[in-house]
């Protein structure tokens, strides 16, 4: 905070990158990727615009960075979220939980992550495609881990998985038009739509949390 | 079949221009929207490329157009294979079967629609986003038909809609990747999941269609 200009060039380079890419996540989620400049995301960033070539690259590494960044952290706060000893309706709930958690508190990241990222294609195509890719493979993992029985094989389980990660990128999309809407409650409905079903629902059947069961 | 030049020449407006489309989806489904040219869409169109200008505008108009119709005539499908008069369960599986249905037949037409329009970007994003729009109000109108006292609110109808859709354009999008799944399986598989839910699917309750109950 009260290090001078000197002492703040001598920040580790680990500790820059992440001021950097923080810097570039939020003009990014902000302006789009086509308006975001350089000139401004060294700004934020209080470093000069060389260093910030020489640190991370053109605006098209930078953001193709930032989208490997923002989906690591993402998928590493669902990783970290799912409690593998709880049942298997538990185990989702708190996977669905860290990954609505997640969107709520990093919209700028979802912004960057989804939104930007899919409607620039080129190059960010592949990095999102990858991206999903490996969401899916956690998710089918997940699924295998928590339900054993079914799904019953892996093609099985890996496009349930592919259709639960859809459903949640558009939920989450579709709530980014919607901020009014706690995280809970998006969470709890996309629960209830894929763990108890319309069937349930349409007769008034809903899923709760263990500490909302009387 | 026998017509002359002269006469091919002499088509109606509507039918040149759907075989100039029909070509194109061809064409951008193969090679992706880069590398299709004008060259290679006017001659599969068998058109000469300075009429194909005339009716159908740029590359980027003609691809526009394209998305457009393609979303219309998936749209149409899934509206009209929708049973009013049947039960909720029977009309959300009709409804899968036709969107499954269409994407089984018309890959090209998802190709174009969901990848490549997705992997494009730009002008082609808000196409696609119209597109995304106008399929999660028709679903979340025909849920709201069907369901009658819960999903509760608008609110609520939209976000399981947008739920329902981003889970079948992520399932569709895997299939394109397992050709070998038969479309009712994979269809099948979405039903399960949104109907019965993990809850009665890890108890090994599963969804038959009405043929196939005991």
């Amino acid at each position: 905070m009260q290090a001078d200009q000197r002492r703040a060039k001598r920040l580790p380079r680990a500790v820059r990158e992440r001021q950097i890419m923080d810097a570039a996540v939020d003009v990014f989620s902000r302006l789009g990727f086509h308006a975001a400049s350089m000139d401004e995301i060294s700004d934020v960033a209080g470093i000069s615009k060389p260093m910030l070539y020489a640190y991370l690259g053109s605006k098209e590494e930078l953001f193709a960075t930032c989208i490997r960044r923002e989906a690591t952290r993402m998928m590493e706060a669902i990783a970290g979220g799912v409690e593998p000893d709880q049942e298997p309706d538990v185990q989702l709930w708190s996977g669905l939980r860290a990954f609505f958690g997640f969107v709520g508190e990093n919209r700028a990241s979802w912004q960057v992550l989804h939104r930007q990222a899919s409607t620039q294609g080129g190059p960010f195509a592949a990095e999102l495609a990858d991206m999903r890719g490996r969401a899916v493979s956690l998710v089918a993992a997940l699924l295998a881990q928590s339900t054993q029985a079914a799904p019953a094989t892996e093609l099985e389980a890996e496009s349930l998985a592919a259709a639960l990660v859809g459903a949640g990128e558009s939920l989450a999309d579709w709530w980014l038009d919607h901020p009014d809407e706690p995280a809970g409650v998006v969470a709890a409905r996309l629960m209830n739509l894929v763990w108890m079903g319309f069937g349930d629902l349409v007769k008034g059947n809903i899923w709760h949390p263990p500490s909302r069961r009387g």
